[in-house]
Order: structure tokens, then C-alpha cells, then sequence
């Protein structure tokens, strides 16, 4: 499989803050956040890998800031890392002030999909070569992502996870 | 402020998966599920703080099970450690099989909500005392969850993580 | 067939009351509620036979409590008596004040739902044994809303609907 | 206050049955068609009464026919009685068939709603006069239909249901 | 194929403008009525037809009036000429004070849309013979409009555009 | 006021085709395109004007294209012309093949916009300045188009549309 960049799969997915999503203060629920990231984080998984992807999981996400309705959000979302089956896909999320234009980084989450086939098997997908500092910034830290999130689902010990141990020891 | 137990925050969310949130192979959409999941827990974090709360983070979450359409799928949340301002709470997610009743776990997630009052601004929020061996074992956890977020989102040196370190270190 | 209890099919659906689901007071659409609480009748009727259900009627509704927007709403309900192949499920919904937690009685409500095959043929469903004082009075009560139902529907004489009658002419 | 006819609330709402309001057998959701009727019949009592109305109670419903998805689903409906600050509105539903045309009917259904000033509070609504045979016929039996809704509701002592009770003692 | 009359394809569509359907000013979404008005067309092309139909193309819309939240929307539909496999349907949008009862006309608007089969492809419809003198009057704009249509999509040259040419060289 | 470039407003949105969006051909239904649309071009207005903007029009839109279930659309939206209180948005609609990731143009749209203030009146917006050869041949046409608008609209005749008469009088 020949392999593909980061850019080849960036997604962009730009739309309102509508008052059907928003809570008692008037911003958007996390849970709608959480869910249109999902959808363009599933969107770039299947650019790379041009297959059918399913949320295997989703790191630690932080809601520094609210966004409040009538914003204007951008989600733009990329494959950081690719593995046999699986994608690591690395989300930034920017809030516009619709007066003055201003864009401020609201969120940043990472969230990693399976390639399947129509049966819902785990199937290849390309390898990825980052480009740009981010990208490669990006691609190394998966690793340690990686490792944490087998570790908290209790499929790895947290001494063979060696990067992420490397983390707390030195 | 009294203390209460995460009993009395107990939140129940049982609904079905509708066509229209199922994803190419007729699954329930990851996000979906977090969006369900927020509902649930931010219900769960009002029933303890009686106040306006909002998604603050989420932890780490993998979806072990598929959600074919048709299921029931119930969510449970409850408050298991209360700090200062913030929630930690706990969601259970089971899905049922419309023939045999069987129930299966398909997820456990963990969000943090803030108790804001009118203006958004983080008001106290009652201490808790857990009761069962589940509820005291999940509260014991907290505190390393919550070092884990703090270092994972740069306001926390690994090596002041004291609960989290000894896990990698023993 | 093996009888069930009704808390073997109790459902609860914990949820808000969002924005884009009220009217020109600010308080839940009617309809709203009615939707709702159909989904919920129609998992309770399906956790007691294990069978797809479809709604066959619904009884007399009376609207007492405005349900304002931000409201935590809990619908419960719980198949009342069996039949042949349907079931009577009978509907309890509260709301919750956000900052008191005070819970207040908002609704009762009836429907009766049909156990169907795939092709949509009524199949037959389990017997039912009411446990509680309040489980027993809500099953004997079934059969006189069954004849108000068939009189109504045109399907019964008022004559004949013995339990019925009695009502009117003690 | 000047009388009005049935016709001038007369309602119409034709739209089609999507996947996404339909259950595991591709048929409208019972719970659905009581939404619809139920914003049918707030606009139908909006026009006889110019006022914001409320929901008061649902008559008995029976679902005597199937509504497949596809399927174009006409929801006509027109106060049929007005009391002093409450209407019954009567609501008729027809599925259409998409190759022939042919048009059945595929429901009644009775709702009752309160005409309201801004603060909630009841307010009088014009008297009406019926003028078909159909529209006669429907508020003659409104009065029955009334008493049995406060007998239910427990508002009522059967003995003083006058109306109703000679149903059952004839 | 027998020949049809506008009214037999005729539709209303009557409903609500919810919150969530709203722009900033809380008004009406342009894109929202544009989709009721699509709704609406699909239904009177399938009455005319009696086959599944599709959008083929949008005529220019303005949009002259706002479309306030709590507005009652009435959409009215009827095909206005038919072709060999195409029709056109015009559209009347009114919009009704809630208090005075007064209908404005907010909106016309002209959409037209083929008839095909189960595989998608183009199958015939029956003429259309209008009634009225409205009906005359859009029947006879119907080919001026679609030369318009032709030449706008490159598919006619404006000269051989003979309808529409004499309206610039009268 | 400063002038601004089309990539200014430049604007995507890209998201999946949901199961409940399509027609019984299991195909977007025309009327959801056209709401996408008009977000995406609002949003693009907006960024042009820094101003609420509300639909003033839709131009002819054809329909070329079929967009299966489960396609990834992508609407790219940009300010072409701006006028005095008014803007043309020109959008490309692009569906992408999940397997082999080509890229194909499904439709072009172009809607107007009028900035206006928190009253709804219409405000100044800023001049524009087209860069690329695509841009500048946009911005040409709209002139011809805005006078196409006018003279459908009523509020201009035939003969005062000197651009537009010209196409017909070569």
C-alpha cells in the first residue's frame, strides 16, 4: 500500500451553533461537540484509508471554552498516525466571533478508528509520513497516546508501556 | 453543605437507537453514544450540585461493543468523586437484545462537569461519601483520573502526579 | 410461556427538556411528551414479550403541569396486564425542579401495544403477575379500560362492557 | 365575541413518513403521528381562538392501520366544540397510496386544548357554530366525550355524567 | 395517459416555525423553507405522477418576507405544467398572524422535478390541463421559464430560446 | 470600508449524506442540499460582512447529480460580489467516492444575502476584490445575474437590463 500524508485526508466541516444545541447558558453541549468531531474525525479515517471506519476510542478530551450559539465553529480534522488497522485522528476545533472575525483555538481532541470491511472486519490501511513540524509532532506523540490508551483499558502493564513510563520517571 | 450519596444522583437514560444515528454498517455513531453519554452525566452532576453544570472534560473512552440499530441501549451515570467545584461522573452503558433480554456492558466513560451559577461562573458543589464497594472503588480512582487530566493537559508536572507516577513506578 | 412481573419490564428515560422540543410559553410541546412516552411504553412492552411491539391505542391523557424548558423529565413505565397478544403498559412521568430536586407527579399515561412477528402478525405474549399493592389496582383496573376501549372503538356494546357499566349504574 | 365555523380553523398538514420516524417493522412510530396531530391541532385551535394554546388532554386513540415509511400522511384537523376557554379539536388522518392514489383513512383522533395569555392563564375563546352534518354530529358528542375526559380525570362522579351515563343504562 | 387537472396534485402543508429552525434574527432559515417547499413539490409531483420523483431543478426563489419564530407556515403545491418526463410545481408560501388571523403571501416559488422509476430511471408523466385562470396563466409562463432554465445551464442558446427572447426585444 | 477577497468568505462544510436525508431512491433529498447550501453561504456572507445576514435569494439551481446515502458532500461557499447592503455567494457542491476517493462536482448554486442589523435593517457591507481568473469571471456574471433577478422579480424591466438583453440580442 502506497502511503498517504496528513493533508490527503484533512477534513474541514465549518457550521453554525444552532439553539437546538445549546444548554442553560446558552453554548453548545459538549455531547454535540463531542459528536460532530466524531463525524469528521470518521470522515478523514475513511480519506485515508478509503474504507468503512468505527470509533475505537477517544482520548481525554478538555472543553476549555464555551461556545456560545449563533457561533460560527470549524472542526478541521486529520489522521495523525496510522497503524496496521487503526488511525489515530488528531481534531482542532476553532470558535469565529462573528463581529470581528477573531478565531480562537476552542479544543483540541484525538479520537482513533478501525478500518472495516462491509462485515465489520478490521482490514489494512496505508502508512502515513507526516509532512510538517505539527504533523511530525503529532505522529510522535501517538505513540505515547497509544500506550496510555492500552494501559487504562487494561490491555497493556504500565511497565511495558516504555513511553509513556519514560513520562513519569525521568 | 451535606454530603450526599452518588445514589442520589443516580441518573437512568434508557432509549432506543433510531435508523437515523447509525453509520454505514446499521451501528449506533460513536458519537452519538458521547452525546447520549453527556446528557446523562451532565443530569447526574445537577441532581448533586442542584445547579447549572457544564462538560468541563472527558476521559479517556474505548467502545468495545458495537450498537447494531433496533437496541435498547441504557445509560447510567452517577457522580463518583465531588471536589471543590467539580463533578467527576461515572457512566455505564448496556445494551439489550430485543429477543433473549440478555444485557451486555458495551461502555463505561468518565466526564468531569463544572457547577457554574447564572453568569457561568463555578460555585461549590456538596461533598460525597460513596456507600458500595463499586462507588468507594471508583472514588479511590478519581484522584489519579484527575492527576492524569492535569497532566495531560499541561497544568500538571508528571512528577507531581504522585498518585498516577506510582503506577509506572513500582 | 413463563409469567412476568411488571418491574421485569419497568423502563425508565431520563432526559431534558432542549429548546427546539417548546412552544410559545417555553414549556414542553404535548406532542413532545406523547412521543416520548411512547418510546418508553413501547421498550417496557418489548422487554415483556421479547417481540417487536407496535402501539395499538392510547387511552385518555390529561395534561395537568406545564413542563418548562431546562426541566429534567422522567418517564417509568411498566406493562400493567397481559393478554392474548397485547399488552396494557401503564406510564408514570415527573419532572424534577433543577435547584430544589423536588420531584412532581406531571402525568399518567396508558397505551396498549401489540407483540407482532417480522412479517407483522400478532404473536402471543407471557401472562403477567403484579407484585405491588399499586401493580394489583393497576391490573385489575386494565380490564374496564380494555372495555371503555372496545365501546369507544365501536367494537363492544356498552351493554355488554359488564365492568364498565357497573361504574355508571352502582 | 362573534361565533366561528369549524372551517375556519380547519387544518391541513400533508408531509411524507421518513426512515427516521419509523420502527422495526419501516412503519411510522405511533409516538410520531401523536406529535404531528398534536401541532395539527394547536394550529387548528390557534385560529378559532387567536390566542397561544396549550395541550389539555388527548381523547382515546386507537392505531388501526399501519403507516408504512413513503408513505404521504395527510393530518387534517378542526375545533369541533368550543366551551368557555377550551376547545375539542377533531383530527383525521389519511396515508396515501403512492402508485394509485387511493386515500384511506387511517385514524381519528380527539385532543383538547386551552386557549392562554402570555402568562399561562385561561381566556375566553369565541363560541362556534357547526355547519355540516359531520360538524354536528362531532359536537353533539363532544359533550359526552367531555364528561367521560373529567370522569377519568376523577374530576367528575359518574352519577352526574348525565350524557354519559345514559350510554350504559338505556 | 389520461390528462390531470393542477388540483388533483394540489398540497398543503401547514405547520409551525419551531426555535430551532431560526436565524439570529429568529427568523425563518431561508434554507429551512426552502427544504418545506421541496417537501411539499415532491408530494404534488407524486400525485400527478404516481411514481417516486426527484428534484431536478430550483427556479429563482426571493425571499421577500421574514418568517417570524411561532409563525403558522402554510405551503401550498400543485404541478403547474407537466412535459414528457419532468413538471413543473409552483409554490405559494403564506405566512398567518397568530392574532389577527391575517394571511400574507411570503414567498412563490417554482421547482420542477422528473419521474422515475425504481432504478432511477426517467419514465413518462400524464399532460396536464389546467383550470383556472391562474392555472392558465403559470401553465403558459412554464416554457418561457424553461428556455430560462435551458440557457442558465448551458443546455439551450439564447437565440433559439424563442419564448423568452421576445420578452428582451419586444 | 477596506475591500476584501473572496478567499476572505471562503467557507467548507463537509459532512456524510444520514439515512434520514434521503429520498426513496435512498438519495439526498434536493431540499436538504439546499439548506446545507445556505448555511454554508450564510456563514460565508457573514464573514464578508462581519454583519447577521439573512436570504434575500436563491439564483436557478439544477440538480445534475444523485448523492447516494452515506456520500461525504463537501459545500465550498464564497462571496463572489458584494453591492451595496447585498452580497452574491456562489457554492460548488462536490461528492466524494468512499472506495477510490474521487472527487466529482455535483452541483453550483448561487444565492444573495443582505447584511443586516439587530433590527433587521440592511447594512453597508464591504467592497470585493476577485484574485483568480475563476473569481473574476464570477464576479463578472453577477451583474448580468443580479439584473436576471430583478427583472423576474417585477422591480426591473426587460429593457432596462442592458447586461442580460445582450445575451439575446447578439
Amino acid at each position: 500500500m502506497t502511503s498517504k500524508t496528513p493533508s490527503e485526508s484533512r477534513t474541514t466541516m465549518t457550521d453554525m451553533v444552532l439553539p437546538s444545541e445549546t444548554n442553560a447558558l446558552q453554548n453548545l453541549f459538549g455531547g454535540e461537540l463531542l459528536a460532530r468531531m466524531d463525524r469528521a474525525a470518521s470522515i478523514a479515517a475513511g480519506r485515508h484509508s478509503r474504507r468503512i471506519t468505527v470509533t475505537a476510542s477517544v482520548n481525554h478530551v478538555a472543553f476549555n471554552l464555551a461556545v456560545p450559539v449563533g457561533s460560527v465553529v470549524t472542526v478541521e480534522a486529520a489522521v495523525s498516525r496510522a497503524y496496521n488497522t487503526s488511525m489515530e485522528v488528531y481534531i482542532d476545533v476553532w470558535i469565529e466571533d462573528r463581529y470581528n472575525g477573531k478565531r480562537t483555538k476552542a479544543n483540541e481532541a484525538i479520537y482513533t478508528f478501525v478500518a472495516v470491511d462491509e462485515t465489520g472486519k478490521p482490514t489494512e490501511v496505508p502508512p502515513i509520513e507526516p509532512e510538517t513540524a505539527l504533523e511530525k509532532e503529532r505522529y510522535a506523540g501517538a505513540l505515547r497516546r497509544k500506550q496510555l490508551s492500552l494501559v487504562l483499558a487494561g490491555k497493556m502493564k504500565p511497565n511495558d508501556a516504555t513511553e509513556l513510563k519514560a513520562l513519569f520517571t525521568q
